[in-house]
């Protein structure tokens, strides 16, 4: 499952996460694959605070989730990100989330993701730079 | 904005739901549609305990969000929610979210949603009866 | 059950807000709360944003809840807020929550804010004199 | 700091959990609070599957936190919990926050829990003793 994952995490399902159908809330999914982008960007020193001050804001435009098995109260599970890049200025993150137990997939999730400076896109190079040195992403 | 939603909830965001860069958060979203979806089934008298207890489940299987602008702190939008069929399986929800003050479109979403019996899809028939009645949809 | 309130909201429980046991989870109620004292704040005109480029920020310390019978899905409920000082700096909201059809107290909390300036607490005259004006809070 | 936990979890501050001001929302503290008890429950071997069909239900009555310092993007931070009875029908959880990298505390809370038998207060017998056998609780 782990085989082109250029990044992973680990997480236990919290009860409070999971809703009256006794399964991880739908939007409780985004949290975690949210989170999993920040720890990755966080582990190739892309300083969020710095890109800030130079006014270079990241953000999601797009959001595509494929719901396939129900996280339940206390699956570990494992969030997986591929990257890539689509024309000058998009970043999409191909994140899946497999249960630890069994390797079976739960969600499949394509986040397209730009960088604005002052609300405009902008081709972000010294991220592609950090990323691209330690994770070779094309 | 409103001419073709057959139903429309109005919410404030509150600042719970903003994060970090002081917009809300993006997983947000996926609360206020569900919440929408949820109130729009109970106006139609859709039962959801009852259909539970005959083993018929909703379940959604694919969201597709579009973010377009960034609610913020204090502002009031409307949910608005059209729905169709697609083959004999499928419901699809076309939701969006409009900022009341200006009517601007914040966010574009299309949700996926089949009713399982006990594992399997079934074809809704008593929730689109329901439905048609109460809001013509084919 | 709202005579002595001098601030009531009417919310509603949405289903994501409720757990495994199918009750609205603990954590919620917080929300509430909050979501409670920030409209209250606004509805007299004490004006956040300003308060924060005068170096001024509210800082909840301390949280009592008496959780009483647990809020469900579709429950209505009111947050009523009471208000006083304790001491020269402490401000103490009593909210208590009440279900909507029957009235019943559901919890009841014990809120400690105090207003710091860069750090430190302060006597927060000029909140004081807009909430007197506008609820008489002694 | 771990001198007189009897269960310690680590944690870390995920930028969802983040609010406008740039700290953990206060809420968010009670579910860090719940995560732990639970997977101190479960360290314990306390099946609360089991418990509830025997009809029995852990719920938590009374909450007290007293807020130190905020946490804030990135810190980590453990959970200490210590145990006690409170006459013969309460559980009291004394938890405890400490940020890892210089020990300093940052919250303090006391939780009330009872467990209910058909909405009634039972003597947990049989769960005092899997704690005892495992963490010997007074």
């Amino acid at each position: 499952m782990t085989k082109d994952c250029i990044y992973e995490l680990e997480f236990l399902v919290r009860d409070y996460e999971c809703d009256l159908q006794g399964i991880v809330n739908n939007a409780v999914y985004q949290n975690y694959l949210e989170h999993a982008r920040h720890e990755f960007m966080q582990s190739a020193d892309v300083d969020f605070a710095k890109l800030h001050d130079e006014g270079i804001d990241p953000v999601v435009t797009r959001i595509e989730l494929d719901y396939k098995l129900p996280l339940r109260s206390q699956d570990k599970f494992i969030v997986c990100i591929k990257l890539h890049r689509e024309g000058r200025l998009k970043f999409i993150f191909d994140q899946a989330i497999y249960r630890l137990s069994d390797k079976q997939i739960m969600l499949n999730g394509k986040i397209t993701a730009v960088f604005l400076n002052n609300g405009r896109p902008v081709k972000p190079d010294n991220i592609i730079k950090t990323l691209l040195e330690k994770y070779d992403v094309q």
